[in-house]
């Protein structure tokens, strides 16, 4: 079953419905989850997913520098802990298993789907406020949760079972239930109680969709390598 | 009389009233218009003001930066250029007349006063958005557009003339009309019709209070040199 | 004959020669040059680019933020209003030709090689200092400038005659010549008179690379549509 | 005995030795050690420097955006973490204990000493980069670092014990030690084995002193409320 993660991510959602169909349910997912994805796909994928959690740990260390108040600050730390100490761990141990050091993976020339993505989020951070940064960073978070909790509730075969134990896992499940209370108090504090009347509301749902089409762009730059 | 420079600027000005009558009823500004300021404080002010032009232009650049549409941009574009092209000729032009280079004024070291109000105004359009940054900014130009055109209604005294004439006259006066243009665009897109229902509205109102508090310990800092 | 644009600009096309070469001799600008460029792929072109300068813009007044004089302050802030207030016609112009309005351009969805290329330049400004941002942009303004001028030299054809005199003209050049001198100001100023032995130069040889290649992935971008 | 942390900071601090001296051997300082600091000037120090510590953070944050290697993102986003998951823990304590909680800390108008420093080390990050923002950072967090073990090595007195076990102590002196090779790597980094040979040298030392000025000023407005 796919958690909502708060109130405000399921009306994103529903904004672009056919954005998420198309990023949630790539053929590089439904890869993932029956162990069909080509191992290249998947290579090519953990190389550019490196660079891009990189990036993304920059775009969670500029939300503490716009955050409203000291809670707001440690949720946006602990997600950059998250990152650069635990995510960045399989990356590292799957691709150490095929004889890929870490500094190979930091010296790997970013694809132009990956520099997209993350420097979109990045600017979304630096020319609008907290709720516009996490507009853009919330379709990777937060789909990440639903994709690896979909994956791991219909049994993940064991070519990418360490992948779907890790997002469909119960810490990643809990940083997106924080990271779902978080948006929720920053759209509640910037929109009040019902954002989807707020004139700024149609902006950060086209953020969000925007970031939703980057995500597919980036299952597609794997998917091309198979 | 006093032009209320669009929509939004009255209600931030009416929201702390004691902060803006401390910055524009300041004695600075009182010997400003009988011409009774010495002429040691009147100094002290103008090399640091030249700096404070420099920063202030760099937090219009960086609203370009931030702007919704292309009129936004170039709206603040102009402020740029009227800052470090148009008002920065008056400072030069005064210095110069007591044998300071605008080499001597852009290596003056800068005040404490200085420092707190610039990077107060750069940081706010950083840790939040084009609503944010405007807030931080509109004290300076309408407070000076205020000062300016009460001065010269009331009938500047020689001696600092040229100052009134610059700040209460037409080019400035025009650029305040279209300041006070471009906050309310911006408030009505990210806050509706009527701000001050937003839950952001508190926030904006303490942004603008605290740069009119900075306003008047700039003044503070020209007048101790008397 | 190709304009050097000062000293740096040379060293760093230099350091890239087969990028370079992609970009300034992509099918596309051969296209541009013999008039045989299919109109599909120029209105493509035309249409990512008003964009480009939207973000372009935001970038030079970035710039203006991070310039380390007054002097730097105004080249970058005269750069901006070329872009938003010149350049931007040829493209406004172009496309009202064919009923296209402004609004339309403002409201065209951003291709994903719009979207790499000009949030790479931006981060790459907020990522590090002047040095770095104008890596990044130099190949737009200095690149377009080669292509321009050689373009002209060789007589253009009339189809896109218009793209070939504002590039090739003497106001772009000159824009040319004094964005070249305020990189050799800002590289001199940070590296030294003999920047390529600075530690930094690699890193900033590969921002040049990079934006380079984004360079050709754009003019690509418009070809895909002919 | 003062730990020198690394190279770069002897430099910086030979740079500006009155300053230096103004900071660390400020009376606030000396009546730390001694005792004698009247409990009013330590109180309007700690509630003002609790919201130091916010914007520290902020800036550190910053830090992580701009670094170069993921190794340097881990330093400052541990940094980071020790602001305020551990060093505000001292803040609050002391604060908690005379019926101060931590949301009046957090209500607490900020001072203009407040105000300039803390702004001007964000903009410092925002308008330079790595470098910049760490000539920036040095002040405090080393000068902390030196002042705590000699008040520490010189047996403090009782009333401020805590405050000189804090950093004087291991965790703050290791992490000072940290900061230093942090300084060190970006330095050689950037301006290369011999950086005060480097043309940005200069720009560096006056961040550095600007940013000592501000700390002894930042002393001087707890020592007013004595």
């Amino acid at each position: 079953m796919t958690d909502s993660y708060g109130a405000t991510f399921p009306l994103w959602r529903a904004s672009c419905p056919k954005d998420w169909a198309a990023y949630t349910g790539h053929p590089f997912v439904t890869g993932l989850g029956d162990g069909s994805l080509p191992r290249a796909a998947f290579l090519r994928y953990m190389r550019q997913d490196y660079l891009f959690l990189v990036h993304f740990a920059r775009a969670w260390a500029l939300a503490v520098t716009k955050a409203d108040s000291i809670d707001d600050m440690r949720a946006c730390a602990a997600t950059v802990h998250a990152l650069i100490d635990d995510e960045m761990r399989l990356h590292i141990a799957t691709c150490a298993a095929l004889g890929l050091t870490e500094a190979d993976l930091a010296a790997t020339r970013e694809a132009p789907a990956t520099l997209a993505y993350t420097r979109y989020v990045l600017d979304a951070g630096h020319a609008g406020d907290m709720a516009d940064l996490l507009a853009a960073l919330a379709p990777c978070v937060l789909g990440y949760g639903e994709i690896g909790a979909r994956l791991a509730a219909s049994g993940a075969a064991p070519a990418y079972a360490d992948w779907v134990a890790t997002y469909g896992g119960t810490d990643y499940q809990r940083t997106c239930a924080e990271v779902g209370a978080l948006i929720d108090r920053v759209i509640a504090a910037r929109l009040g109680p019902d954002p989807a009347v707020s004139p700024r509301w149609p902006a950060l749902c086209a953020r969000f969709a925007a970031a939703t089409r980057l995500e597919a762009d980036f299952w597609q730059m794997g998917w091309d390598a198979r």
